[in-house]
């Protein structure tokens, strides 16, 4: 048997692709690890258009609902391990050795946050530390916070937090801070911030929420603690999408590079969300790039 | 006084633009002639993820409240009719003469259908006359339905429509079908199409739903009644954002061309959703891109 189309990811991006698919009855099957993907981190989510505020975990079991009412054909606990094309057809092979055929594939498997593992950063996941400012920066009004990372995403972390916070500190391993000068400068002009170089960070502490961070100097090896209600991790992403090396063209990060219709490099080979080089990484945009990329794929199939 | 940023139009790419701007404590206006756009036409929307099944009047309140919530300027029942760019600054006229200064601007003012003006249409609108298959073709399993419009948009739609009804007739104004041949002929090998040219569709009749449709042959001036229980009209959109003529490029179509971040031509100017080259239209799609020119805007005003 072959599909119309297989979708490989549960997050916003491919439950969406997966409702488009099953209205425009598709043969689809969706293959995925888990359901949510990033959104199921996410602690209070205020910016999901048309309600106030939800858990993540709340938002994606309406979506995981939604698509269930659909026909279609879901497969999760499951990891796909290699992509191929043979005869204009997908060959997809998943971690428990099946194999599937498909006449086009969605690849929609996201990113993970690359992460300290020090004590205390799993512990207060959504209790003061976070992995989006965009999503958690109003929460931090009148408080102090730290920002673990001095590149552009560190930086960007960092301005939106002082329209917030009281005091930011930006904390960079290296000798230097690597982000955009010009975006150093605005920041040092709302007086909030504090940069501090060369520091490996240690432990977040707290009790119900987080209370301080411990870094070490690393020339003279001495620990410091400062007091701060919230930790921001901004040291990268890491794009999941390495079965398909054989078909997509990766840009420097490891995104797949696709065009404004979702199509990489093979043809009847499409992706979607934070996977892709599609520049911002928000749960609305993800969901808009899995309709879309569907869009395409029945726009593809009815011109075969 | 400079605003940060002026969104004109409050359908679903300005509403969620104007949500991103206020989080990003921006110093936002948003102008609007009225609220929802297009989604405010819709009946049963069915493809929002999340929710299964809702009006669009209503998603559009639970949006707008949404937008309410946060610290943003809303001007309603305005129409923005010049906007100019004067020392680097934005300056917009509004039709009640007020003129105002932004450092950028996102237009999102989106598409109005073009309408057959024909009596039955506006009454029966949300009861078998449609304007979106991707939205409401499985609303018409097991029935009878008329497609208005013989050019690509017919032909998409008649197409989703084969899949959920049991006949669909394709009327063509002209002596020819002026969609592609090959989507043509996918529709024919559905054995469920009919394809009717040179005829002027004169008036939907029904009760409370739609039951027929009356059109006149052009050759003969004879009129043919024939049944249906939907009439989808797909015979264009006209974009409305004349008066940004001397800063935009427009597509054949009239839309503003962006790149992949939402920017148009002009430095500092953007835009979202219907009204942009962007090419699959639906809510979430909106949403999503008025998201990112936002967060495009607060990149271009942090780099400032």
């Amino acid at each position: 048997m072959t599909y119309d189309l297989i979708i490989v990811g549960g997050g916003p991006a491919g439950i969406t692709a997966g409702i488009y698919a099953a209205r425009k009855k598709l043969k689809t099957l969706l293959i995925t690890k888990e359901w949510g993907g990033q959104i199921t981190k996410a602690n209070d989510i205020e910016n999901w258009p048309g309600i106030k505020t939800i858990s993540g975990p709340d938002l994606m079991e309406n979506m995981l609902e939604h698509l269930k009412k659909f026909e279609i054909e879901l497969k999760d606990q499951t990891e796909v391990i290699d992509l191929n094309k043979e005869n204009n057809e997908f060959a997809i092979r998943d971690n428990q050795d099946n194999e599937y055929k498909s006449k086009t594939v969605i690849i929609a498997t996201g990113k993970v946050p690359r992460l300290l593992n020090i004590p205390g950063e799993e512990e207060y996941k959504g209790k003061g530390v976070s992995l989006c400012s965009t999503c958690d920066a109003p929460m931090f009004k009148d408080k102090e916070v730290a920002v673990i990372g001095g590149g552009n995403a560190g930086f960007s972390t960092a301005y939106d937090l002082t329209k917030y916070a009281t005091k930011v500190y930006i904390l960079e391993f290296m000798e230097e801070m690597c982000g955009d000068p010009l975006m150093k400068e605005k920041i040092e002009k709302t007086g909030k911030a504090k940069f501090i170089t060369n520091v490996a960070v240690k432990e977040i502490k707290g009790d119900d929420f987080v209370k301080s961070l411990i870094y070490e100097n690393r020339d003279t090896g001495e620990d410091k603690e400062i007091e701060v209600q919230g930790v921001f991790i901004a040291i990268g992403m890491t794009p999941k999408a390495g079965f398909a090396e054989n078909l997509v063209e990766f840009d420097d990060i490891g995104e797949i590079k696709i065009d404004r219709n979702n199509k990489t490099k093979t043809e009847g080979l499409f992706a979607a969300g934070d996977i892709t080089d599609v520049k911002y990484e928000q749960i609305v945009i993800a969901c808009g790039e899995g309709a879309k990329a569907t869009l395409a794929v029945d726009e593809y199939l009815s011109k075969k």
